[in-house]
């Protein structure tokens, strides 16, 4: 029951698939919004570089934060959104840092450098690996989309990845501003979890990101909002609403 | 005199193209390495993975050494090998941390979200913004080797930040495993910055790095050992062994 894919299918088969974006650095702040959102969540996921601009300070707000969700809802499985990759040498310390000085339970990674690079990640056999497949931002395709053996690049990762994972611990990202590109991924990975953020603020499909991106278990999604949660009035409400709706549309699916 | 590129080329014109990657979280331990090599070096690389990995003590240890060359060796410039890359609302908090908080004088970052996703740092003008094009690790290949529009993707991505660079602050990184990539990555990136790292432990190829990529000035490598240096019984001298072998070469080319 220690292990993120544990722990994440836990909340699955409990129904739940929203994850939150705990992008800001300030403790207090955080376990306010895990306290009224606790019982809705797949995943906690909170962005490095949030807490990384305010310092050490920041730093501490970070593992302040990992540590509350450990002690007080230790179901609940934390992705911390790194977006990490160097030679293996390096990730062998991204990789103590992430998982062994902060506790996460899963982080993200960039594929750039090839599987090589990243075994000391994938060699974590209870961690969570999400390599960056399709990522959310407008300009994602600029290399993503270029075609590369009659496919874009993107779909080429989605593979590569599919083929690194014989430890059953990856996982991809795929932008839910891109939820044509969510389906063919998935047709490709097969089961494996996708972490989809952009819901919320990024303006974000939420219905063909369920449609699309739903495994064969109608699960196998993480649905990350950020600042649509953290940022709206009543943080609480606002999950719930995100809940419900994909609620909703698991009727229809 | 205050940007990356001034100090850098104040370097060079000094025939300096030694870069230290100071990858050891210890201030004591790198405020030694800086003592006796200041006057080798065009450059101090700290890879911030290392000083993640020892917590907030670590990321102060990195403050101090920053802080500590800013201030005795104001006119040598500082890379933060940090490898950073997120979508554009997510690489402004890196850039405040890198640059405002920390106090780099230049980044490394990936390639794979785009231009548009690294606007917070091409706007940076004082800055030096090193993006990834073909990495020092055996395995770099896997997806940097791919052939897209006839060409492997590396140089589809020189190609792109050559076409980036309006602010005149882009640099690439070329690994010494890859003598003949660089001489390639040279040809489309004009006499822009290279960082050159993987001479040392890694077994990098000095002279063919010195041959294939210099600039039209003769300039335009920053060649940068870590482990080769810091972990040598003598780092000053292991330094200036590296220097005077540059030395050698550059008087052949």
């Amino acid at each position: 029951m220690n292990s993120f894919f544990d722990k994440l299918n836990l909340k699955w088969n409990e129904n739940k698939f929203v994850c939150i974006g705990l992008d800001q650095a300030d403790f207090n702040f955080n376990k306010n919004i895990i306290d009224v959102t606790h019982d809705l969540v797949c995943s906690y996921k909170p962005n490095s570089a949030f807490y990384e601009a305010e310092g050490t300070n920041g730093l501490e707000s970070l593992k302040k934060t990992i540590d509350y969700i450990h002690q007080n809802y230790p179901d609940i499985p934390i992705i911390l959104d790194a977006k990490r990759g160097d030679i293996g040498n390096t990730n062998e310390a991204y990789a103590k840092s992430v998982f062994d000085d902060l506790g996460a339970d899963a982080v993200t990674v960039h594929p750039y450098l090839g599987k090589e690079s990243l075994a000391p990640f994938l060699e974590r056999k209870d961690k969570g690996i999400f390599i960056l497949v399709k990522t959310s931002n407008p300009g994602a395709g600029e290399f993503q989309d270029l075609e590369t053996g009659g496919k874009p690049l993107y779909q080429v990762v989605a593979e590569h990845v599919n083929s690194w994972n014989t430890n059953n611990n990856c996982a991809v990202v795929v932008g839910a501003t891109y939820p044509e590109e969510l389906k063919k991924v998935r047709g490709i990975v097969g089961d494996m979890p996708i972490l989809v953020p952009g819901i919320g603020a990024q303006g974000g499909d939420l219905e063909n990101t369920i449609k699309n991106g739903l495994n064969s278990k109608k699960q196998g999604l993480i649905i990350s909002s950020s600042r649509g949660i953290i940022s709206a009035p009543d943080p609480g409400k606002a999950a719930q609403d995100l809940h419900l709706q994909i609620q909703e549309i698991l009727k229809n699916v």
